[in-house]
């Protein structure tokens, strides 16, 4: 068995509002900052045990359809990388 | 003018309690998962306007230090690419 980290990056998808995206915009604007948007997902690393990498793999892209991202509104990216 | 993506990936220093991520191991260790650590950062894009690469990574850079990040109990990385 070897450890595995994968890093799920989520994000809303896109047409979906992000008020928190826009206060930060609003924040980088008050602060001088000409920024045009801003989005805010989650970056999420799961140490995972696993016999390859394609097992990483797999395991990994199940963890993020059935718990680490909302499928209704979101959206991931998986990479699986050994430590 | 270019407009750059600038991607922030923010998480919490090592050592600093992360509740959600241990509320979401034991989510996955309830639906049969093995996972042995989650820890829960946050992703945040933002567009940003400049006249090269150099100075739109100066400008993440200074986001990411003085809004994005909490340097109490934050660090980050930032990667700029053209869009």
């Amino acid at each position: 068995m070897t450890t595995y980290r994968a890093s799920f990056y989520v994000g809303l998808k896109e047409g979906v509002l992000d008020p928190a995206g826009q206060a930060t915009l609003q924040v980088l604007h008050q602060m001088g900052f000409s920024a045009t948007e801003v989005r805010i997902g989650k970056w999420i690393q799961v140490m995972i045990d696993a016999e390859d990498v394609v097992r990483a793999q797999a395991i990994a892209e199940e963890m993020g359809h059935r718990i680490l991202a909302n499928p209704v509104m979101e959206t991931f990216d998986v990479t699986v990388t050994p430590v």
